[in-house]
């Protein structure tokens, strides 16, 4: 039994075109990494409270929210850790959150990488 | 003189945190690539407008924007689309919109990457 989960936490939206892109950015690291699964904050399921309440019943007592936003704004710095003490408080469990994906530089990395490839697709038309 | 421009647009915030950590992230890409500059949709400057307008004056006259979003939601679909459209009229400039950072498979292996660094440093601790 896996007593850690890692969850990637994304906005969420009514949208599924928004959510499938947000699906497809989580996939590599689902495959990478078990007992791992994709949360939303608001207006999609799962929710955060659905992952955690999931991942308790299967033996989970800890957690890692690493948040698919890439800057922290007032969710990742009000609504998220004010869900996850709430979580903490009536589950007992330990919840920890990562900071936004976008601080890591590995980000911005990838980010030159996807400009030069349009940029290069560019050039070939 | 070069007369194309590479604009990366982030969202916007009047938080200095937030503006920051999306320097940060487009600084390897204008560190890479000429005449590219960071823009904000709203409630930063440089706005898109104010960019737009300083590449117009300096020769540009063919705009790409490549947007700073994990996914395109209601600002992608609809508000960038019509300030674009507005800018083109406005200026008689060519501005080209491409999809959202985030579309890119590059993301998700950075994402994978960036949650396998958080998990290795756990386990050193």
């Amino acid at each position: 039994m896996n007593t850690h989960k890692i969850i990637l936490l994304a906005h969420g939206s009514s949208d599924k075109h928004w959510r499938d892109t947000f699906e497809a950015l989580a996939e590599p690291t689902l495959n990478a990494i078990s007992n791992s699964s994709i949360a939303y904050m608001e207006l999609a399921e799962p929710s955060l409270d659905t992952v955690i309440h999931e991942g308790i019943a299967e033996g989970v007592r800890d957690f890692r929210v690493v948040p698919l936003f890439l800057a922290a704004g007032r969710h990742l710095r009000k609504d998220v850790p004010a869900m996850i003490e709430a979580l903490e408080k009536s589950t007992g469990a330990s919840i920890n959150l990562s900071p936004p994906i976008g601080e890591s530089p590995l980000l911005g990395q990838a980010i030159k990488e996807v400009v030069e490839l349009h940029l290069g697709h560019e050039t070939e038309k």
